[in-house]
């Protein structure tokens, strides 16, 4: 069996082994094992460690060898020397998955080491995840290898995002900002130095797997280019795939190089890739957790926005970001202008944006979106929200959720605000309403979705 | 005396009449005489309604002329068609600062309305902010007729920036962050329609004021282009004014008119005035408020940027963003090399960005970041922190604030991440140092600083 076949062992619901587990409070393996405890993993713990009798009040093994039963992932949390040796261990109990956390391998000139760890997996057709890296997250079978204390990182609900990632730490703040959110994941993928599964390996899984629909890909440098490109083409095509490319010029290519051992490449050569597979590039870590959260949305079938606000301000900025975007400031239909003018105070005008002024409330934004819904003209609701005005409270979530679920066309909403704001933000979100914090980053967002829809529509 | 001369008493701390006063709750001027209640504003407050004696606890008068005591400034906030009588009223009490929030005036068509307010407050020298607009804020005096409910809408604490904006919409988001963020301001001026005073007035007062250090601006039309390019240019070598225009280009421009009744005006033109008088234009709302914050610190030298990082791929991206934006990923000096070398785990490199990985505590900072105070190559010191990993704690707060009091370099902060990391930069900022969620945001923000420093360097 192949090691790229077992991946789906790093995501086991059933047995983990934790292997250098301690009860030493904030060290890797401890955190780890408080993690799967407190994340309430579905299956069974094993801590693994020669020292201890027991782990946080579990039984404590010397090797996974001395294990009964049987076991499907193992996460490896010790110093770099010991740890093909301990993989061998693993693949004599048959163990399918395993991350590796420990660093102090090629990112820090150990490439024998890294050889020799790379064998060891492929030996015994072991998914070998890293070495150096966060491991692996999965919300639906709380395996969960992120070093991370949950009081200081929340970790997202199930759902259909699934994030590739070469940094551990770009990945865990996504993760963070994600469960903030209320954004759904359905894996997380760190894989580091990728001894021997890299990004290639873990998109092809990703293809089928059931949980996603989404594919979020950060890289510094890809071992097997080539065959990347030929990758992302496929699943792109039934999968939108987000890619972040870090480590481009200067310096950050040498950055790059002793973060995760691995060689950059050539930026123009990615950016000729994700073009041509028409991945969907971000190229600052903000685009692309903006990017990605709109991809839960409907495809649109043309570039017509139709924009309501309650603030005028943010309505013009609205406008200019569309335009400079290439999106259309949709004209409306005459049925919708009529039946506009009906619901507008007297001295308010109907026009696209469409301004309610402070006083609105989510009646109006009710009405007004339900002539959005049949204008032919407008293919993405637009909904700019002050939540900060007298006549916003929380109906207009019940009202917002229930134009969604009455409408084939998407619909984001941009809100700019402090804490009261983010609440609204967060309650949307977990609704599966992508919303923005600006409107430059939500007609971004926009954007991408309208050019993939375009490429689909093609297909 | 010139109107504009007694802009000061927009803000005055004596005495302030809310004329429209109601007890009617989410009702404009109902929440602005809560507001000046509950935000303990200095003076004293004089409601004004015909139609009550008494609201929320105060004596309400019929008119302002019926009230004994001297008054300085009034809010106005009436159906638009009563404003001119009002106004004239407060010119017989010798009120010298009176803010208009209602609308209905040229933003609807009706000019004569707006220009018979013109003239009755020239006829008395009033200071006459708005109308259409959310009027005065200063958190010195508390002063505030933004009619948005405090629990929907913080109050930033005192501070140094100024905030001159057409929108009120925008100005009120940009509060509500500030708030959020413990950003300090000194005033903020909705300005809306800008009947008889513009933004050209208020930027002059706050040339001489003496809270503020550093001025937004956001403008959608102005009325006097030739005149805001003079004042900017002046104004702008003591105080950086950091500008958005907004209405810039196809259906923005019709949003704008309709906004404020004033004529967008060509991006063109503006863009080369800002350029010309050197003003650092932000092209979005996120911009806007990225950049303003990062002009609280010390102008740098040069251009050379130190990094400083718990987080591999945070380096990458942070380094790519520097070379990006014409920075430079400085080269160590001998000596930091040293020292460096002295604190790094034995698995670590030393470069720039020096990576402490994810073992890294608040000394392993603060050993990095003395060492990068005295290093010539360094004029900006760049900190990601990652709160999320086991080892940073609350010392980390001590320390960034003690190494920032022992500098004159500028110092910012990257921190990515969601609830828990939010906590630290407010503290942060609230400490006075820039804080911002993503390395391309931070990175933008210090390119306008460098600019700027270039600009007061030269001159």
């Amino acid at each position: 069996m192949k090691c790229s076949d077992n991946i789906k062992y790093l995501f086991s619901h059933n047995s983990v082994a934790v292997i250098g587990a301690t009860p030493i409070p904030n060290k890797v393996s401890n955190v780890i094992m408080r993690n799967l405890i407190d994340g309430k993993y579905t299956g069974k713990v094993y801590p693994v460690n020669p020292k201890y009798e027991e782990v946080l009040g579990l039984k404590c093994y010397k090797s996974v060898l001395e294990i009964k039963d049987n076991v499907e992932c193992a996460i490896v949390a010790t110093p770099a020397e010991f740890v093909p040796k301990i993989v061998e261990q693993c693949g004599k109990k048959k163990i399918k998955g395993v991350i590796v956390i420990s660093g102090g391998f090629g990112e820090v000139g150990n490439e024998e080491l890294e050889e020799e760890l790379k064998k060891v997996a492929e030996k015994y057709g072991i998914a070998l995840l890293g070495p150096n890296c966060l491991g692996a997250f999965d919300p639906y079978t709380k395996i969960d290898s992120i070093f991370l204390p949950m009081y200081k990182l929340e970790r997202p609900p199930p759902g259909e995002i699934a994030f590739v990632t070469q940094s551990g730490a770009v990945g865990s703040t996504i993760i963070d900002m994600a469960a903030h959110y209320k954004v759904g994941i359905s894996k997380f993928i760190s894989y580091g130095n990728a001894a021997s599964l890299n990004e290639c390996d873990y998109l092809k899984f990703l293809e089928n797997d059931k949980e996603t629909k989404t594919i979020i890909l950060y890289v510094e440098g890809a071992k097997e280019g080539r065959r990347l490109f030929e990758i992302m083409k496929k699943v792109n095509k039934k999968k939108p795939i987000i890619a972040l490319k870090a480590g481009k010029y200067g310096k950050a290519i040498l950055a790059a190089k002793s973060h995760t051992g691995n060689l950059a490449g050539s930026y123009t050569a990615y950016k000729a890739a994700f073009r041509q597979a028409k991945v969907v590039e971000a190229e600052t870590l903000e685009e692309l957790f903006d990017f990605v959260r709109v991809f839960n949305q409907p495809l649109p079938n043309g570039n017509g926005v139709g924009i309501v606000t309650n603030g005028g301000g943010m309505g013009v900025l609205t406008s200019d970001a569309l335009e400079i975007n290439g999106l259309v400031v949709a004209d409306f239909e005459k049925s919708t202008v009529e039946g506009l003018a009906k619901i507008l105070p007297s001295y308010g005008s109907v026009n696209n944006p469409l301004d309610l002024i402070a006083d609105a409330s989510a009646e109006g934004y009710e009405r007004a979106l339900n002539l959005f819904i049949t204008d032919k003209n407008i293919d993405i609701l637009c909904v700019i929200l002050l939540t900060q005005t007298p006549p916003i409270d929380e109906r207009i979530i019940g009202v917002l959720t229930k134009i969604k679920a009455s409408t084939s066309k998407p619909m984001i909403v941009i809100a700019v605000g402090g804490s009261y704001t983010d609440k609204y933000r967060r309650v949307l979100e977990g609704y599966g309403v992508p919303t923005y914090g600006y409107p430059d980053s939500a007609v971004k967002a926009l954007k991408k979705l309208v050019e993939y829809a375009e490429f689909r529509r093609k297909m």
